[in-house]
């Protein structure tokens, strides 16, 4: 029975290798007129939390957590040989592609076989399964992208997953379920829900919805469904090593217990039926790291199964098998019911009354950022290894090992933040040696796309902290080739540290550009272990098309240039009780924007630009974390996941140090909050938004309290309660403070229950204004007051929330606390002004600016770009979104139209010069991910409550994809883009 | 790598299906000039501990323990098949059999192949890995024999073990190493060992050895060996998921630790082989219930092979690779050095200075009683269902079931006592319906053997309390059937519950038979939920060749006969001082025995029987049991495992109550020692010894001391230290207090570390007198002072003593402490008398007296015996060990010549009427175990330090085994026998 044809089966399947009937052909009978449980064999595996990456992979450190994904894999495989009934899901690709590799052929062809006959069904099927709160769009698609493509080119088609499985996610974003919509998806599943609304649903039998994943996209539906007890076994029936539930005792034995496990299982399921509309209800079987030993997993579920339908014959209605989440699904569709719509998002999530899980929104505020460096580089060596069709086996590894450890960052336990400190350590140092790596690839394509052919090209990784090898001596004079990652030229003021001298930036013409050099914070300065050779920052103007370089020259002493700063500062004064002028005002201006602070405050206090003016104060604040042995939900700790102030919030509104730097371009107040908080206030000239670039840590926690560090923003606009946040830098979501859709919320937390993820804009507006603010990396943020505004810009705590990470959230290094530095930009506009393409812009030269690579240059040769599509023609709303080598005969293209249905509106443009410069010799559109022509994609199309399905209906591509080779007329390579729609395409070239 | 030819080896196998290479031949091939070294994966796997037999191998209750055998067996199967090099040992047949039986015909045909290519090596092979001290070699016999037998009918030849593998047992008895020469077996390997010695033999480069495992027998060297580090991995290499040791990691990855990993085994090897002689040495890799998911242990070995040897290149002279004990013993054997030798036992086992695992020998003493209850009815079964030629298959299987639970029953912690409560309760259970479905075959066979067709016969099993439900009401007459599982006639008082009525006893031949009426002790009757319809016991002298009956009837009212008792009671005058008389005596005598005792106190004084006169005081005592907190070797509790008195004994020496009963047959003095421990002191007319019936419990422990009670006789005998302990039932060995064979103990605990096990005998002696005592069950005993013995009883105890099984062993039975009742006999005798044949006779006769069968009996109809084999003739010494159907077409007989050395001499008899009578075609002699043709034995000869090998030896049968037909000459069916020899015949009968 157990060992059903362990051989046999082999046998069997080799004999008729071809006979491929995966896919929804290959899902098990289903009995009418009987709830029909799909046993859904499944393991959820981490890609790093406790434990790293590689120590999950191969069971390293079983002290911190007993965990071997090799080992989960191996003992599958074999399982599923055992049985032909027997089913599995495979989520993480990370862990499965690092498996495979190194399997044996025979191994290999044996796996393959079960892919192709469904036994082994891929699911989720990204690199990792990607939180959905602090990731960018970009980077989930391109992780997608990776573990399907890397599926696609293994297996083929039968791989290839067709629903979601985001079971372990801490709350859901709309934008993820549309890009399951636009990757062919026909649903997802999750498991974390609000436990008020999960409570709501079950009574309301509306676990299972049509999820409305956009209000800019057609078709954009998507069924989503809800696990009815987390992603867990039936209590009592974890059959698994890590558990200890009964095993099914069948033998003649005192402790034969099959009567009273099936009378368990039965009731169970019986139960769980009442909150489900179909006849079929799904029970996954597995856990956490589960099925290291499949053997007794499936042992047991095959007694399991063989006498819960034994009972049929008396007259049992249940009927158990083992079975997929698409095949489950593939039944939902079949039987033709109508479901609820759900047309928002499921943020913030809250396990009980105490514990929102919205702390996660901002914890290791380093690595969030970190994390968009990472993803800034890769798109950088994404396009220029394509302009340079880089590949050869190395270039193509390392752009892999980027594009890998970045599906790696996007894990639900990685940018969240919620992992152990010295996985973290893990993450930064994979990202750091990709990076490195990566930028080999970034060499090797300037060579060839300039004719500086001896070029270093070398990125400055420590930009953050000025600090930069090939500036810090003035013996060279520096080359800084600026690539710029969007489809539309920009000017962009560029920042490179520098010493306290006089320099002279020309462009490639030989033209000077203004500069000017400002001093670097003091605060920065004082980092431990940075070197101080460079304390200042030329910043120059520069105007880039995708690629230009810039020329550093240090001018000889003595000085002859003119000094660029002029300098108020209040820093000498700060013991002196100065009498307040009149207006006590300090304005800050240039021709676009005019800031007026506070003279004897240093505080910010009225913002003008874009014709409006308002009175908006500027103040960092505290909350302290509650500090609770978490023993009751009343007792919970503020911690990694989550955000629970202790009492009220403290505001730093007193009196501080300041400096203005009154430049030319640039315009800076920098403000000195405490000894741990200081603030550059920051306007070019030309650039319409202020910039407030943050410096927050060490947090002291010498009082014993933890304590969450926000920015916050108080105007007199009458936001109403209403304010508005980005799902995943993509589409706004109209937020209601103290609401929820569907459900009234428990606001027994009314900070952090109001707070929602800010991954790029957080803003509010009335009649009149509109304020919003963007940021340059995910955070937690909300509108607690009309008018008013909040990042959490970092945290440390000092006790764990007990979800099971074990450590309190105090990142320390070289023995205190991290500091943190990032910016927060403020746009004030006419509130009928919709956000314009040039607003909308701005988020996406905040996420792409021009990557920064430095040569030395004793020549005083000029660099010139070489051969590079023009994308300047693009229209101002569209963006090139990917633009990436996919084989070594392949390139992947996505654009976007990046406004959505209110902002903006469809737009066409011919991308056949795109197509010939890349040496196009075919074209073609697949879904999002590129693994599927666009033309093969048929979802599931589902009923909402209300209308009266006739039939079984799926969801295709509505226009004709587009398909065309060289020698096609140009018209066929014309593109429509509606708003916020995404295509992808894939060219061959010669 | 791994998953080599998961398939393909199979189908080479399968191929060339007949080419077994099994055994010695499908050994690994080692390399000269290097430390080769055995790694030997195995599984430890208790037959019951902590969880029961069945929660063991369903992997039931994990909570209490992770163990879960059917994995084990199933995963490692799955793991020998991925990798021919790979080898695994499996040792408990108890759970391969439950195993196997439930595998498809698929899965037994490749482990078939597994078994026939010396991949699957058995080892040991007994139904469990048996205690060596508690256990009764009748009993170890049997379970060897059970075991061997089902790897012999399912695989034939290549089953069969060669060594055993005895890891786990506390302490190593010789009689065990004997059954293993006997067996044919060319070694034992064990891991525990005195730790003084062990350090001892480390240093000496001793720690293999030669045994002479019997004074009286020839050829009963036995290679010995013991492990280096118990029987684990070496530190850090346990790759196992009940460890958290590093796996190999081998990828490119920050945690690659080949390297480290290989560095640490070599210096582990070569550190080891230090204290090894041969350029050989074992590692096992493995420990209790590991295994459970082999590909983690398998997959990672592979690699430390791989990478160990791969060192060779680079000059390292350390040789890996997957072996068996068996291989690894026969690589020693062919490199003919010599070894020390050694003489006696490893008893008391030590771990450290105050840790003496003597207290097993007693623990659980109602337990080790009901062992022997058990094997007392399964050898009266066994040789009822030859007699009466049961082949039924239900027959078979009641009688298998037997076997099986006494095979369980002899488990290194079953019969120990050293399990958890719950798990000795669940032993019992066993054994208890065990019991009972054999009667049925008992009953099948008296219904065959005696012309009453239709008679109960059935066994009461409360008799050990004088209850029977056959006895319990007057109305019918009883025949009680009396079968004598010994070779020859005796005669035996027996004793049957009653009520206090006039019997009459009546042989098969109508002659009125000698009997009594003696009260039961009122300790007895007070014990609970004991029905007390019968407050008496009829005693009456019987005769049995093999199987009488004798009939009871009630004489009707009024009484006619004489009462039967004469009492001398101190009862009614216990609070009274009476003056003693000139010598203060009580006489209690019959015509062998006359016991004085002090009539004042009611204590034993003086015996006088054998012509021989000796003051001996019995007294009762109490050791208080060490509490400690186990944090260090002097915090060590007294526990299941350990003994470890605190502070001096407590004599209970005070004048206590008593009776005495004056029959004819029988006088019995019946001691109230104190409310919870009484005595019966008994004689009975012809029987020449003494009898104390003790009774002991609840022992108290108000007081919060655990307490442990011994019996104690003190004489004057001057036996300087000196006195005899059994081995295992039969030989005897010498011990001397405070001193060891080879080695200097450590004597910080000086009453426990002159403790040994006493299954049988325990005496001392000087020039002129011997004093012997006799159990009725495993206990440990000692002379703790010349002329003195005791034996442990019980033990109550109020703290674990840390060695696992996690609970004190405090034996509760209706919410009180358990009651224990058993008998010690004392023999007094002249010294030079070696002990006689009869005195021998009177071990055999505790061991296996009559088993009582019980009918009602309406008709006067007389009950006879049919055809039962006549073994009266068998010489005095000589013992019919076993006789059982061994097939449905064969009988086993085992015969013993049961004197030593000292005491007997060679005897010879024919047993060609014997095999008549039993029908019998042919005969042939096998090993002990009777699962090999004795003509086929060829063991390993191995050379004693001093000698000088000069060639491959081996020891083979030295006379003509017995080889016979129907057809022979009655002389081919002589059988001789020198002392303490034993010969196994199977006899087919048609």
């Amino acid at each position: 029975m157990r060992y059903i044809a362990l051989i046999a089966a082999v046998l069997v399947i080799s004999s008729c290798p071809a006979e491929a009937k995966c896919g929804y052909e290959a899902c098990p009978a289903s009995k009418p007129n009987m709830i029909n449980v799909h046993l859904v064999p499944h393991s959820h595996d981490d890609v790093g939390w406790l434990k790293t990456v590689d120590q999950y992979y191969y069971g390293a450190k079983n002290n911190i957590q007993h965990a071997g994904v090799q080992y989960i894999l191996d003992s599958v495989i074999v399982e599923l040989w055992k049985n032909p009934d027997r089913r599995f899901i495979q989520v993480e690709t990370a862990f499965f592609w690092k498996w495979f590799q190194e399997q044996s052929d025979f191994v290999k062809e044996k796996v393959k076989e079960l892919v192709n006959a469904g036994r082994l069904e891929f699911i989720g099927g990204a690199w990792s399964m990607n939180d959905e709160a602090a990731v960018h769009y970009q980077s989930v698609i391109d992780q997608f992208s990776l573990g399907l493509k890397l599926l696609n080119d293994t297996f083929g088609s039968c791989a290839r997953p067709r629903v979601g499985w985001q079971i372990d996610p801490f709350g859901h974003s709309r934008e993820m379920a549309s890009i399951f919509a636009q990757m062919g998806y026909s649903g997802e599943f999750f498991a974390r829900m609000d436990y008020v609304e999960k409570s709501k649903r079950l009574d309301d039998v509306a676990m299972e919805m049509i999820w409305q994943s956009s209000e800019s996209l057609a078709d954009s539906d998507i069924f989503t469904g809800l696990l009815y007890r987390h992603y867990s076994a039936p209590p009592g029936f974890c059959f698994d090593l890590l558990c200890s539930d009964e095993p099914i005792i069948d033998s003649k034995s005192y402790d034969n217990n099959v009567k009273a496990r099936v009378d368990d299982f039965i009731s169970y399921v019986k139960k769980m039926s009442n909150s489900f509309r179909a006849t079929h209800i799904m029970v996954p079987m597995g856990d956490d790291f589960q099925y290291e030993d499949a053997e007794i997993n499936f042992k047991n579920m095959d007694k399991l199964i063989k006498y819960v339908n034994a009972r049929q014959v008396e007259g049992s209605k249940v009927n158990v098998f083992y079975s997929t989440p698409s095949c489950y699904l593939n039944e939902l569709h079949q039987m033709q019911l109508t479901w609820p719509v759900k047309k928002l998002d499921f943020f913030p999530y809250s396990s009980d009354a105490h514990s929102y899980w919205t702390g996660y929104f901002t914890s290791r505020p380093t690595q969030k950022r970190f994390e968009r460096d990472g993803n800034h580089l890769l798109q950088t060596v994404k396009q220029l290894s394509a302009f340079a069709k880089l590949i050869s086996q190395e270039q193509t590894e390392d752009l892999d090992a980027l594009r890998q450890v970045m599906g790696i960052m996007q894990h639900h336990d990685a940018i969240t933040g919620t992992e152990k400190q010295a996985v973290a350590r893990d993450y930064d140092r994979l990202l750091t040696d990709a990076m490195v790596d990566a930028q080999d690839n970034a060499r090797d394509a300037l060579r060839v796309l300039t004719n500086l052919t001896s070029g270093q090209f070398d990125s400055c990784l420590e930009l953050n902290i000025s600090v930069c090898a090939f500036t810090k001596d003035s013996a060279n004079n520096v080359v800084v080739t600026l690539f710029n990652p969007l489809a539309h030229p920009s000017t962009q003021f560029v920042r490179v540290p520098a010493k306290q001298e006089e320099y002279l930036v020309t462009d490639e013409k030989g033209h000077a550009v203004p500069s000017e050099l400002v001093p670097v914070p003091w605060q920065v300065l004082a980092i431990q272990h940075r070197s101080n050779d460079t304390q200042h920052e030329l910043v120059f103007k520069a105007s880039v098309d995708k690629l230009a370089s810039y020329y550093i020259r240090v001018l000889p002493t003595p000085k002859t240039l003119r000094r660029f700063q002029t300098v108020h500062s209040m820093q000498q004064q700060k013991s002196k009780i100065e009498p307040k002028d009149e207006a006590d005002e300090l304005v800050v201006q240039n021709s676009q924007i005019k800031l007026i602070f506070v003279k004897s405050t240093g505080h910010l206090k009225t913002v003008e630009m874009n014709g409006v003016s308002e009175n908006i104060e500027q103040n960092f604040a505290i909350y302290k974390g509650a500090l609770g042995d978490n023993s009751a939900s009343e007792k919970r700790s503020s911690g990694a996941y989550i955000f629970r102030p202790d009492g009220d919030i403290t505001v730093l509104s007193d009196k501080i140090e300041y400096t203005v730097y009154d430049g030319v371009q640039v315009k800076e107040v920098h403000q000195q909050v405490n000894e741990w908080i200081s603030q550059v206030i920051r306007i070019y000239e030309g650039v319409n938004r202020v910039e407030f670039e943050w410096l927050v840590g060490p947090i002291p926690i010498e009082d014993n309290n933890g304590k969450e560090i926000v920015t916050r923003f108080k105007s007199g606009i009458a936001s109403n309660g209403v304010f508005y946040t980005d799902s995943n830098g993509r589409e706004m979501i109209k937020r209601e403070r103290n609401k929820r859709e569907y459900f009234t919320p428990d606001m027994s937390e009314s900070v952090s229950g109001n707070y929602y993820p800010v991954t790029a804009r957080i803003s509010l507006e009335d009649e009149h204004k509109r304020l919003a603010l963007l940021n340059d990396r995910a955070q937690g943020g909300s509108s607690l007051a009309d008018g008013q505004l909040e990042l959490m810009l970092h945290r440390r705590l000092l006790r764990d929330d007990a979800f099971g990470v074990g450590e309190a959230l105090n990142e320390t290094q070289y023995g205190t606390g991290l500091i943190a530095r990032g910016k927060v930009y403020l746009i004030l506009n006419e509130a009928e002004n919709k956000p314009s393409v040039a607003e909308r812009l701005a988020q996406q030269e905040i996420h792409l600016p021009y990557w920064k690579f430095f040569s030395s240059s004793n020549t005083a040769s000029v660099v010139k770009p070489l051969s590079i599509p023009d994308f300047s023609d693009f229209p101002q709303s569209v963006n090139l979104l990917t633009l990436e080598p996919y084989s070594t005969t392949e390139f992947l293209v996505r654009v976007e139209n990046f406004m959505d249905h209110n902002e903006g509106h469809t737009v066409s443009f011919n991308i056949r010069h795109i197509f010939d410069a890349l040496n196009g010799k075919d074209i073609r559109e697949t879904t999002l991910d590129g693994n599927m022509d666009l033309a093969d994609m048929k979802r599931f199309k589902f009923q909402h409550d209300g209308s009266k399905p006739n039939a079984v209906e799926y969801i295709s591509a509505t226009y004709e994809p587009l398909l065309a080779t060289e020698a096609s007329d140009a018209s066929k390579f014309s593109v429509t883009l509606n708003p916020m729609q995404i295509r992808t395409f894939i060219i061959t070239w010669q």
